[in-house]
């Protein structure tokens, strides 16, 4: 009888900040959405919890779920994997709870392939719309670093259109706030609520 | 160069409380969008303040609007007409200021059939969740009662459908956070903030 949860994806380009908001983000109270723990082969560093920072798993049983399919996406850096396991998210999303990914880019749209009716944030660096000012003053950067940062902004702007949303990460609460105003704002989606009415009209006919 | 605003509609079956919840929504200081006062041809009701409850004008003045292509949307309602002007709407969208509508139904479809890029809010009635409870304790209403609202729901779910976002009103203040929260929200979509990315980037290659 429940209506499925919803799966929200918070990404963006390598050293934007990812990491730092979605613990921010968790680390408020009243969150009413699950955190996907990561699955890695990678040594786990001093300090970190298995089950909590990620699920630490040897390289065969990494490569066990993936043939087995149980991984919704994956990637390997520098000979370790990263993924997330598809089984804890399925779960969730059946009990009528929403889960809340944050993963590389690759991975994001490994994810929006599988699951369209995903919620994908793409988290900006401030330095991006920045980059206006820097070019109108332009005494105050080289031409070099000038042309490098705008070819990779050309890069992050291409990613971006993959997404639904677009979060500057100015400063981590703003990212925050905007963050939660988006989920709050998605549950309100009509395509989201319209099951909820559809089964009730649909049990006042029996 | 500035980006054009977003117009907001919001609306929802007669009786609703659109206009209690709209006026709420501006009675709280800050604001950032604009709203659009209708255009009418009835009568000034004591207290009522032209241009700023509505702009009253007479009937011919009303149908030159509608001849010259100056109404983004209209109805006739016992003999008076009723209607958004477009000029006020275009000039500030063109400002890069945000629109906030709130209009019947019938106005709605018409603006979205101009406008699909705006934000459509429907706001629905508490008692249209509450059926499920109502039909689940049948013998608090009569059948009669249960069917007429059951008829209504099917209606209300038909036009909810056309719209983005499903706000219940069962508490003004909860209608106008939430109205809030997806304002706030959509500004953040990519393709609302995709223009402001490409602007700069092509300002880079001057």
């Amino acid at each position: 009888m429940s209506k499925r949860g919803m799966l929200i994806v918070l990404s963006g380009p390598s050293g934007v900040g990812k990491g730092t908001v979605r613990k921010a983000l968790f680390s408020q109270p009243g969150n009413d959405f699950q955190y996907s723990v990561s699955m890695t082969t990678r040594q786990p560093r001093p300090g970190e919890v298995n089950g909590k920072d990620y699920f630490f798993v040897s390289k065969e049983e990494f490569e066990q779920h993936i043939r087995e399919g149980q991984m919704l996406e994956y990637a390997k850096y520098v000979d370790n994997y990263y993924g997330t396991p598809l089984k804890y998210i399925n779960d969730t999303l059946d009990e009528g709870k929403d889960v809340f990914l944050e993963i590389e880019v690759n991975g994001a749209m490994q994810v929006r392939s599988k699951c369209p009716d995903g919620v994908f944030i793409f988290l900006t660096p401030p330095d991006l719309m920045e980059l206006r000012q820097r070019l109108i003053h332009r005494g105050t950067d080289s031409m070099e670093v000038i042309n490098k940062r705008i070819h990779k902004a050309f890069g992050e702007i291409q990613m971006m259109q993959n997404y639904d949303y677009a979060v500057v990460n100015d400063q981590v609460d703003n990212a925050v706030t905007k963050i939660k105003d988006i989920i709050r704002s998605e549950r309100l989606r009509v395509p989201r609520v319209m099951p909820d009415y559809l089964e009730m009209l649909g049990d006042s006919e029996k």
